[in-house]
């Protein structure tokens, strides 16, 4: 084999992406240097903070460059190797792109159990997704057994995760999603105490119905109206954690928020927070999550694509909210 | 003497309060109980948290209600006592209400030190108003030297403190106020370093001119249009300490905050606080601020309205941003 596929971000959306954001290209197989490793892709990690990355005016500092390889984390196995830490037939997570093979440097890189099955694990319940929903629920709002706890995107990802951990936590868990199935999946297979459908309409009054002591908690990964829902629900010294803004990603101008002297009501806070800059509470949450599902307590869901070129069509479709659980794309 | 005047709370306002909403009355002179004292009321300290209590949508829950006399912290001196701790002569500090005489339970009252003078800095830089600037950077933003610290109504009792307490600490000090006069006051006379005028338009390109590298730490007084102006300067990991939102308090709904979302781009965090729900950390400010005050490195400036009948004029005036420094009120 001396070519291989990758698939280029070439144009910033104008709103929700479409497929001519993106375009697929062949390359001539990576060339490997002293340290690194030759890697054959096998799974990519589709998550919304790529749409920010995306965005001139709304997106992080270090955005996206129209000609790059898409970014992204991805799981590969050893073909060939210059580092001392892996050989050929190991699996590797780390920063791959979307690309069918990558040379990657092995000091980036970790090394993955394979007997944790499926691997893509380590992109979801066991990786990012789940570290995320660890890290703001344990370092970022430091909710304590008894409290009642809300998640937006609740069958998402990280969504998912927080309101199980909340459980094991011995807190309440209060999920919101887009739909009855959803909303069914979120209490009868992940384990929440309720699920709420904001698309059914009066969320405040869900919210009231389902939380008449209040939200002790907020697990943030929406913004915009159901944010501002929430906040007039919050009890005193609140805390929300602000893991994601996806329902204004793809808007001109954010909508605006209308309530956010609730906080001053309740002394409460709402906290930003990325899992790139708190590496060391991800790992030691990861930790934690991963002994939780070796003993069965955690369960989880992925939606899963199929071959490189179905992941513009998988990232496009997750934010328009069709995934159930962790979005990946299996090459 | 045996009558005595007070004011009553007697309707709440739509937006901006009236004289209509207060009520003056003449009543027996109070009788004292054990454990009480009767004092004569000297100065009443008027505040933008009023405003709250009279609301009922947006206020807290512990509102006013109407035909209740009008709440507020006040100075007075001792007339006669039941209460171990004062002797007639005495100078005390409490929830005394807008009346000239109260019966106060002597355990809720501070006695002063009649070497501080006026003894209405005990209601202002040496009080509540000074102890909020405190709670607010030592405790909520836990201010760092070097860092740049912005505060809105600069030239208020709570900003006025605040911007000379980041000076102290070795930290730029950028005030916002509204008119030239007060910007001039708040950079001569309290030694800000800069200060910029939201009357005169284009906040956003001010502040990007007067901090260059970004806002660590903002000292939120007012909410509204000028939090929204803020948020998309922070610096990562800054930090919001919501004090007040005195500009949303006359407002039928508040307007809505566009740029939330900067919290998440900057992993900021945003806070709110109220004094009374910290009060062993208020009396640990003003240990300093007093320490601070007699080595001559803290001014203040107060506004001082006439006689118990000048209290509702006082307090519309303050709402509308006419007091520089304290508004007091002296009987």
């Amino acid at each position: 084999m001396t070519q291989t596929r990758q698939i280029l971000f070439v144009r910033a959306p104008e709103g929700m992406p479409d497929p001519g954001c993106f375009d697929m290209v062949t390359r001539p197989m990576p060339v490997m240097g002293e340290g690194q490793v030759l890697a054959r892709i096998i799974y990519l990690s589709i998550d919304p903070y790529f749409r920010r990355q995306m965005a001139g005016a709304h997106g992080y500092r270090d955005g996206l460059r129209p000609g790059a390889v898409m970014i992204g984390r991805g799981i590969g196995e050893v073909l060939e190797s210059r580092f001392a830490g892996l050989k050929p037939g190991d699996f590797l997570l780390g920063e791959t792109g979307w690309r069918e093979h990558a040379a990657l440097d092995g000091n980036t890189l970790k090394k993955l159990d394979p007997a944790i099955q499926p691997l893509s694990l380590y992109l979801g319940l066991l990786g990012q997704s789940g570290g995320t929903a660890g890290i703001g629920l344990f370092d970022i709002a430091r909710l304590q057994p008894g409290e009642t706890m809300l998640v937006s995107a609740a069958a998402g990802a990280v969504g998912s995760a927080a309101g199980q951990i909340a459980k094991i936590l011995g807190c309440r868990a209060i999920g919101i999603a887009g739909g009855a199935d959803k909303c069914r999946h979120v209490v009868a297979d992940l384990g929440f105490d309720a699920c709420l459908d904001y698309k059914a309409g009066d969320l405040p009054a869900q919210i009231a119905a389902a939380a008449p002591g209040g939200i002790d908690v907020y697990f943030d990964n929406v913004g915009g109206e159901v944010l501002d829902a929430v906040l007039p629900h919050l009890n005193m010294n609140a805390r929300v954690a602000m893991c994601g803004q996806i329902s204004q990603y793809n808007t001109g101008k954010p909508i605006g928020i209308h309530h956010i002297g609730a906080l001053l009501d309740k002394c409460a806070t709402i906290q930003g927070f990325r899992v790139g800059q708190r590496l060391q509470e991800r790992d030691a949450a990861l930790v934690r999550l991963t002994q939780w599902y070796r003993e069965g307590r955690l369960k989880y869901r992925e939606t899963v694509a199929n071959g490189l070129d179905s992941a513009p069509a998988a990232f496009i479709s997750m934010l328009k909210g069709a995934n159930l659980g962790k979005q990946v794309v299996r090459l």
